[in-house]
């Protein structure tokens, strides 16, 4: 059989793309699966060309959300360059997600089997330098005074093995629910979407492990919003949720302002 | 008003202790307060003798027992070597308790006024390094097979604001009890120390910062142990002690094995 070996090229040296680094806007926005890119050393993963640019690659739509919302709320953007079929970033390397095997439908040959050096190759080429970016970017703004509240945005399919999915926004939280509980007051109030708290994951499918890192352990208000890809498939789509988050983030806010919590650009403790 | 500035000489510049770090054993072991000492450049930070050799400045005890426990299982130690004074390696830079202005009785001069790149600095210096130290040597242990499970190593002071403490060994957690709940099992079926949950500090107080970033974001079982000061003042007292929590720790691997529980050893999802 044989074995991928994940070695970027000098132009691929630099897995992190970071967009208003210096944005002074009250959130840091993360986009761990914002492509399908593969390394050039990984060939094609063994994988057709649909499956290499299905939803199991990453989150189709993600990225161009996640843009308006950083040039909405005038907040750094980071995100990940490369296909989390290589990596998955939302993950740590405990998880077998991390590399997965398979991924609904999809069995993943270049996954099948991973020895020690190339799991730790990976880890060390793509999951430490994203999250040391996140990292990072949050350390000198709090250490200039520019408090932060972490929004992760992801997409999700509508159909998973076979079964369609009514909701059309996840709003997700572990621990912390601060910031997910002013969202989902201001969707409630006004119902344009099915959003739904902790749909279709939640915490005990292990997709909280970015709100863990950089949210909980500073203490930081901290979301992750998942988006049905089928409605920000092109721009129109991207644009019109764009606009509809940035309005229940914008609300939650506000809320805050008048109930005196401080769940977003406020020192929490 | 001196400013003082946290500027590691060439001699300094690794803060960061790492010890037994091929170790097999089942943990990593970390000790985040275990050096009084100050940077050169940071001077005396207008402390007195008496406040720099104190409790506020490390945790008197703490790595010695720490080491003999990395021996005792063969686990790696990490362990910071610089004061908690400069950067206290236990806190985000999100929370003032990182650099304190007052620590119990104590003002700290150097920490009364820090601006903002100065914060950044010992954030950089002290604060990212330990953790990346920490997080690499787990990466490394998990991609190569080797489950862990964390071990932080505390101690604290037995008279705090003029009052004295009972309780002789705290056993510390997060949302993530399983390990806590094995030693505590062990302690309470001997009963040769007053231990307790969560005592003298608990999640409240921001004192998990480790836990959560080491154990609780990857999925892996997870401890903070605090041994009051008194007990682990010389050799003699860290060798007892080291021996006692060696028993309860063993004990609690033990239970598990038994009731197939999975909190040590063993990948945890």
């Amino acid at each position: 059989m044989r074995k991928w070996e994940c070695v970027l090229s000098p132009d691929e040296s630099d897995p992190v793309g970071v967009e208003r680094g210096q944005g002074q806007g009250p959130f840091v926005i993360v986009c761990e699966h914002a492509s399908s890119t593969l390394p050039q050393s990984m060939g094609d993963m063994g994988l057709s060309e649909e499956a290499r640019l299905s939803h199991i690659a990453w989150d189709p739509g993600a990225l161009a959300v996640a843009r308006l919302l950083s040039a909405r709320f005038d907040s750094p953007l980071v995100f990940q360059k490369f296909s989390r079929l290589v990596y998955d970033c939302n993950r740590p390397p405990e998880s077998p997600a991390s590399m997965p095997m398979k991924s609904e439908i999809y069995a993943v040959p270049a996954n099948e089997v991973v020895d020690g050096a190339e799991r730790l190759a990976r880890t060390q080429a793509l999951y430490r330098p994203f999250h040391a970016a996140v990292s990072t970017l949050i350390d000198e703004r709090t250490c200039h005074g520019l408090a932060t509240s972490v929004i992760t945005v992801h997409s999700f399919t509508p159909v998973y093995f076979g079964k369609s999915r009514a909701v059309e926004v996840g709003i997700l939280h572990d621990a912390d629910a601060r910031f997910a509980d002013g969202i989902l007051a201001a969707a409630a109030a006004e119902r344009r979407h099915d959003v739904r708290r902790n749909e279709p994951y939640g915490p005990a499918d292990g997709v909280t492990h970015s709100l863990i890192l950089h949210g909980i352990s500073r203490g930081i208000p901290n979301v992750m919003i998942e988006v049905r890809n089928d409605l920000i498939a092109d721009q129109a789509g991207q644009e019109v949720m764009a606009g509809y988050l940035s309005e229940l983030i914008a609300e939650a806010i506000g809320q805050q302002d008048k109930n005196k919590k401080t769940f977003v650009n406020v020192r929490s403790h």
